[in-house]
C-alpha cells in the first residue's frame, strides 16, 4: 500500500537521497540537465499530455554517463583500483569507457557474442579493450566477477553497484525539480538501475507520482520477480530491447524495486515497434528500443493514461541503422499510428 | 579583413550584446541551455571534432522559440498591439503560436502555398489562425503585412524583426559560454535571422571563431547578396530545404550578414540529403533539410575542417516522416557514409 501523500517518508532501500544529490556535480555537465519538453503531437496520439525526459543528446547517446561518471569520480577521488571492468550490452560499457578515457581510468568491457556490434566498435573507439564471451549478458558477468578478482580492476555491476542506480536516480530529482505536476513517469525495466534510481528519488520527494516500470514480454525476469516478491531468473530473452534483456534479477535490487515502483506491465514486441515509430513520426526521435518501452506501455494500456501528465524518460538512442529502419520503416508501411 | 585576434570590437551591425543578454530571462527554459555535445561517430566519419548544438529537443522542435521567445515578452512587457502575424514558412509559425498560447496573445500565421502541411497541422494545433496565400514565403510575407497594417497586429518579420535575431543570438551566448575552444560555427542561412544573431555573439565574444552559413544553391538569394554586398534577388527557389528558401533578402539584414559572417558556401541538395542521412546514422538525429546544411558544407569542403573543432547547429527536426524517408533512407541504399 502506499504511504498517504502527505507523507515524505523515506523508502527502505538501498539508495540514499544525499548520495544521489551529492552525484550531482560529480556528473560531466555534459549528461545533466537533459531537455524535459512537451511533445504535443505524440500527446496528442496518445490522448494525454506526453513530456519527453531525453537522454540521447550526448557523447554516449543513453542516460548511463550519468551513472559511469559517479563511478568513476569515486575510483579518482578515493584510494583503490584505478581500472574497471565490466559485462555490458553496450551502454554501460560505452559510458565507462568514455568517462575512463576522459579521466586517464582504463576500461574493460566483456559482452555477450549477441551485443549490438555498433556499440561494441563505438566502445573501442573510446578506448576501453572489449572481451567478447561466447554467451549472453550473464555469461560476460560472470567474466567480468573473474577478472576483477583476478587482475584487481574495479568491478562495475550495473544495477548492483549503488553509483548506478545513483546516477541514474539525478533524472528523478531533474524531473522533480523542475517543478510541473507530473502524474506518472514511465521507465525502462532492465536490471534495475534506472528504474530504482529514479523511482526512488520521486518516492522520497514525490510519492504520488505513479512509477511505472515497463519491461518487454521478452525479457521478463525482473517483472516476473517483482510480481513474485521473489527472483525469479528465466532461460532465456527473446527481444529486440538488448539494453534491458537479462536473465537473473540481482535480489537486492530486486529489493529496492520493490520499494518504489508502483506497476510493472510487460509489453509486447509489436507494441516496442510501433513505440518506436510514434517517437520518430510524432516527436522526430531516433530510439532503440528499450526506450520506447514506456511508449508501448502506454499504447497497452491506453485508458490508465488518457488526460494525465506522464514523463517517459528516453534511456537511449544507440540502435543500428539498418535495424532500425527493418523494426520502424520498412516492416509496416501503415501511416496512421 | 577580419580584426587582430586581440580586440574585442564589436561589429557595426542593428544588433546590440546587452540586448542578446537581456533576451536570456525572458525566453522560456524550455528553449534555452540546449545540449551541445561532441559526436564522436560524426566526428570520424567527418574526420574532425563534430559538437552538435540541439535546438530540436524542444516543443517545436526548433531554434525559433528564442526569437519568438524574445518577440512575446515585448509585446507583454509594453504598451501596444496584443496579437502578431507572421508569414512564416513554419517554423516561426509554430514557435510564435506556441509562445502566444503561453502567454494569451493571438497569432496569425500566413503560409504560402508551398508550406510543410506537417508544421501548419501543428500551429493550428497550438491554437493559432492560419492563412493559406496562393504563392511563396515572399508572397505570404506581403499579405502578413498588409494584415497588420489593416488590423493593427504586431507583425513579425523573421530577420527584420531584431528580437528574432537577438533571440538566436542567445545560441551564440551559451555555445561561447560553455568555453570550449571552437573553429568554426557552421549556420543554415535563410532570411539571415540564426545566422546574423550567432554571428554577431560570436563576432563579440569570441572572434577569432569562423562564421560559416551555409545556404542551399537551389535559394541562394542571400549568399548572392552577401558575395555582391548588395541585395541580390532570385525569381524562384529549388531547394527541399524549405526553411531557408527565400528570394528576396532584407537590406538591412544582409548589412548584418556582412558585418558578421566569414565564409558562405552555397551547397548541393544531395549534399544536403547526404547530411540528413549521416545525422540519422552517426548521431541517431532525425533534422530537417536546413539543419543538415553545416554537414552539407562540410561534405563538400572537408579538408576546410580536417583535424578542427567545429560546431554545427542542429536548428529543426519537422520534417514529415515519408519526405524523411524518401530523402534519406529508400533513395539510396548505399550505407557507407
Amino acid at each position: 500500500m502506499l504511504p498517504p501523500k502527505q507523507t515524505l517518508s523515506k523508502p527502505q532501500t538501498r539508495l540514499d537521497l544525499e548520495r544521489i544529490k551529492s552525484a550531482v556535480p560529480r556528473i560531466s555537465p555534459v549528461f545533466r540537465d537533459t531537455p524535459q519538453y512537451a511533445c504535443p503531437a505524440l500527446g496528442d496520439a496518445l490522448d494525454c499530455e506526453v513530456i519527453v525526459k531525453l537522454e540521447t543528446a550526448n557523447p554516449v547517446r543513453c542516460f548511463k554517463g550519468r551513472g559511469a561518471e559517479t563511478v568513476m569520480a569515486r575510483l579518482t577521488d578515493n584510494p583503490g583500483p584505478k581500472s574497471a571492468v565490466c559485462a555490458s550490452v553496450g551502454n554501460l560499457g560505452l559510458a565507462l569507457a568514455y568517462s575512463g578515457q576522459s579521466r586517464g581510468i582504463s576500461v574493460t568491457v566483456v559482452a555477450g557474442a549477441t551485443a549490438n556490434p555498433y556499440k561494441l566498435e563505438r566502445i573501442r573507439a573510446s578506448g576501453a579493450t572489449v572481451r567478447i564471451v561466447d554467451g549472453d549478458f550473464d555469461d560476460a558477468r560472470h567474466l567480468a566477477r573473474q577478472m576483477a578478482d583476478s587482475e584487481g580492476a574495479f568491478l562495475v555491476e550495473d544495477s548492483e553497484n549503488l553509483d548506478t542506480c545513483e546516477g541514474a536516480g539525478t533524472i528523478g530529482l531533474e524531473l522533480i525539480e523542475h517543478g510541473d505536476p507530473i502524474d506518472a513517469v514511465l521507465i525502462a525495466l532492465g536490471g534495475g538501475a534506472l528504474a530504482t534510481g529514479v523511482g526512488y528519488a520521486f518516492k522520497c520527494l514525490a510519492p504520488t507520482v505513479e512509477i511505472v516500470c515497463a519491461q518487454p514480454k521478452g525479457a521478463p525476469a525482473m517483472a516476473l520477480s517483482w510480481r513474485a516478491k521473489s527472483v525469479v531468473e528465466t532461460d532465456r530473452t527473446d527481444t529486440i530491447a538488448d539494453g534491458v534483456a537479462g536473465r537473473r534479477p540481482i535480489p537486492a535490487v530486486l529489493d529496492d524495486l520493490l520499494a518504489v515502483a508502483d506497476h510493472v506491465p510487460l509489453v509486447e514486441e509489436h507494441s516496442i515497434i510501433a513505440g518506436m515509430r510514434m517517437l520518430y513520426r510524432h516527436a522526430g526521435l531516433i530510439v532503440e528500443p528499450s526506450a520506447a518501452l514506456g511508449v508501448a506501455a502506454m499504447l497497452e494500456d491506453r485508458s490508465r493514461y488518457r488526460g494525465k501528465r506522464v514523463v517517459t524518460i528516453i534511456c537511449g538512442s544507440n540502435v543500428i541503422a539498418t535495424d532500425f529502419e527493418k523494426w520502424v520503416i520498412k516492416q509496416d508501411d501503415d501511416i496512421s499510428l
